[in-house]
């Protein structure tokens, strides 16, 4: 998320009631998590594991919960809970403010756009020209639509990560981290019926250009789709990975979290990706693997009788 | 299904053209199914298999087609067909009647909760406090929706059962049983977006407190969530189940109908649960198991080739 | 698709800027693809390995890019990009055109069918008697619902066919083929929530009378399913298939396009069917096999640890 302009780190220091150490005379001009930072962004950390890979990154600014070593141009946010500083600091820069409108005053819709009877469309939404929005579609706050897109009926863009806080001390087991991120999606995309696309935690979900989905695709949050993707129906993909250009995902597949498909891979239908795989060839199965090899594999396994009964008769 | 006030069993047996044998003075509570019955319930039954599981169970009055024993302080009501006997109570008692509003009169909302355009609330549904429910969500009848519940854009709860009897002997194939239940979800639960939640067909379907459910997760009728379960996205649980305390199920899990999950059971992405697991184990795979005894079955298959060659090389 | 009434071949011809050959004098009723065509339709066809099905098949009329020979009484409409000839008919006779109503004027809607709040009814649809739609559904141009139907809530009837044609020599990377056909719906069918039928490419996706489906089910275009299917929730089926009376496909399963699954075969609980299947039969697994073949299967791969060490044994 970015502020609509810069904010001075006194400022929101004094908002998270955090102790300030090095560059304290900073503005910062967004908060992201660690994988999408850049210089002047906030980030926020509250495991040591993650310390050092936080103070790396190009964030400027980390909201931390302890003091620790920093370099000098960047500086620490010291709190108790940065995840509740986190939670603070967009509910002062993008508070749910719910538009009961169909079409919220502060959403743009381009020429030639059709968008048809019950399409909600929320706050700051962009639409560019010559799209076509089916009806009972539900486009929510700060998503960004090109142009030529198609969005056919009853589906969602920008409905809130699935990710929660484990909080085994509290009354609330499960503490959900506010979404400020967005849908970005680029021109002559189109997004099946029934889909829905989370917007980005505090990044953007991202739909490349010319990709078509089927319906009831699920897009996780911060997930990265190239250009040119081909996806069927049913399928589902994780929170924060990435596919490249001209990936083309069967019906029913799974892809998980964090991950990468690389460039031109196909994965046949129903398989499931528990982790990266590289671009240019064909998979299949759970876990996705080379498709010949998984193919011949299902011979193997009609073999196993005769090779029992080849033993026993060996025993003999 | 709850009646508002207690009816005359005698006014029942009238309705339905029983024979009423037993307690014939008594009244009547609701009704509802073998599984989840009380005491003064009535229930059905039309298959012989089934009779002395009902008439030992709670309900209090059995709508049957025989004329069997039955303690003295219970009541049957013979009839012909005991299915068509209990579509034409819940035809009495909870007729199909539509509301053509977006918000019905009979619906009650509590404060502080946020509802968007374009959301259908149902006769006699109950929404308590502090909840979002985001745009194009459907509540159907007599649904009770608890405090600081999220509901995502594109939601259905309260769709009919998938509940059919077959009826060779007809014109109508299969004939649906009429849902007169209801879905409850409690507090703190959240609800993704594009999901469907089946009421009960006499009974509740229940959504636990704080349980988290991701986008496009389909839960059947009559079906018992416990509190803070996760289900990530594309999770299809059927009718009739039920999913104690803690449970995570990971993207596209499949659970079949009227089995138990135990407490903190964990099953991992893409996999089918045709029948009961123990709690506090992580489950993998078709039929799910044991997730490291499953994955050494995967290692095990890799193997075969190499088990074939030992084999012919003896043979030599 | 029909045309409103026969259109003059030559009117066609300079249309689509076709040098017209054989029959001239001809009048064209309609325009369907191959596995659908009739006496007097128009097809196309880019690719010389189709040539010869397209000119033996039922259509009168071939949309081609070669002169080649043809029975004299029909009569080939010669182009260069024979795709393109095609998108220009649908563009003259099935624009896109669509109702900024929620329900079109020239939709017509039976006696006592129940329309709930929130839907969306396209031109030139037509609802039978005794319907019930509940809210939030969508039902697009020209599609056709028999009596006494239900289509439970959130549901898509009549979206587009996910069909595009690669275009690489070009900007777009994908080219969509317009979507002119219709979904039918027969008498007594019930769809459930969440569900998306894709309208014919230029044909008719066909739900069968008295087919029952569960949520969040997606047929593809042109697909025809049978009467009195049972579709429980999650099942997926891809475009151009042929699904036969009384199968019935439980919960996730996935079906491959264009091909038959014959009559009264059941398809058990997240099975995958890549090729056509023979009626009458159970079947499991992916690829989906004979149900016993399969469950065998498992049996034997967990025996593999047994035979790895009898064949040890004998190796010492």
């Amino acid at each position: 998320m970015r502020f609509e302009k810069p904010v001075a780190l006194r400022y929101i220091a004094q908002l998270i009631n955090a102790e300030l150490v090095g560059n304290t005379e900073a503005k910062a001009t967004g908060i992201n998590e660690i994988h999408k930072v850049e210089e002047g962004d906030l980030v926020f950390v509250d495991h040591p594991k993650y310390y050092d890979a936080c103070i790396q990154s190009a964030a400027s600014f980390i909201i931390i919960n302890k003091k620790v070593d920093c370099p000098e141009e960047k500086a620490l946010l010291v709190v108790n809970d940065p995840f509740e500083a986190y939670q603070t600091i967009v509910e002062q820069y993008r508070p749910f403010a719910p538009s009961m409108k169909l079409k919220s005053d502060t959403a743009s819709v381009g020429e030639g756009t059709v968008i048809m009877p019950n399409v909600y469309i929320g706050n700051e939404v962009r639409i560019g020209k010559d799209c076509i929005i089916y009806p009972n579609v539900t486009i929510l706050d700060h998503c960004v639509i090109g142009n030529n897109v198609v969005i056919q009926a009853g589906t969602v863009i920008g409905s809130d990560a699935f990710y929660y806080n484990k909080k085994t001390d509290r009354s609330v087991h499960y503490k959900k981290m506010k979404s400020c991120g967005r849908v970005v999606i680029e021109d002559f995309a189109e997004i099946g019926a029934g889909c829905t696309i989370d917007r980005g935690v505090s990044g953007d979900t991202l739909i490349g250009e010319g990709t078509k989905m089927d319906n009831m695709v699920h897009i996780g949050h911060d997930t990265a789709i190239g250009k040119n993707c081909l996806f069927a129906a049913q399928v589902g993909i994780a929170g924060a990975t990435t596919i490249e250009d001209n990936v083309i995902l069967w019906g029913q597949v799974g892809v998980s979290k964090t991950l990468t498909i690389g460039k031109d891979a196909i994965v046949l239908a129903q398989s499931g990706v528990p982790s990266s795989l590289a671009g240019g060839k064909t998979y299949f199965g759970y876990p996705a693997e080379d498709a010949s090899v998984k193919r011949r594999e299902l011979v193997w396994i009609k073999r196993i009788p005769e090779l029992w009964k080849k033993v026993m008769e060996k025993k003999e």
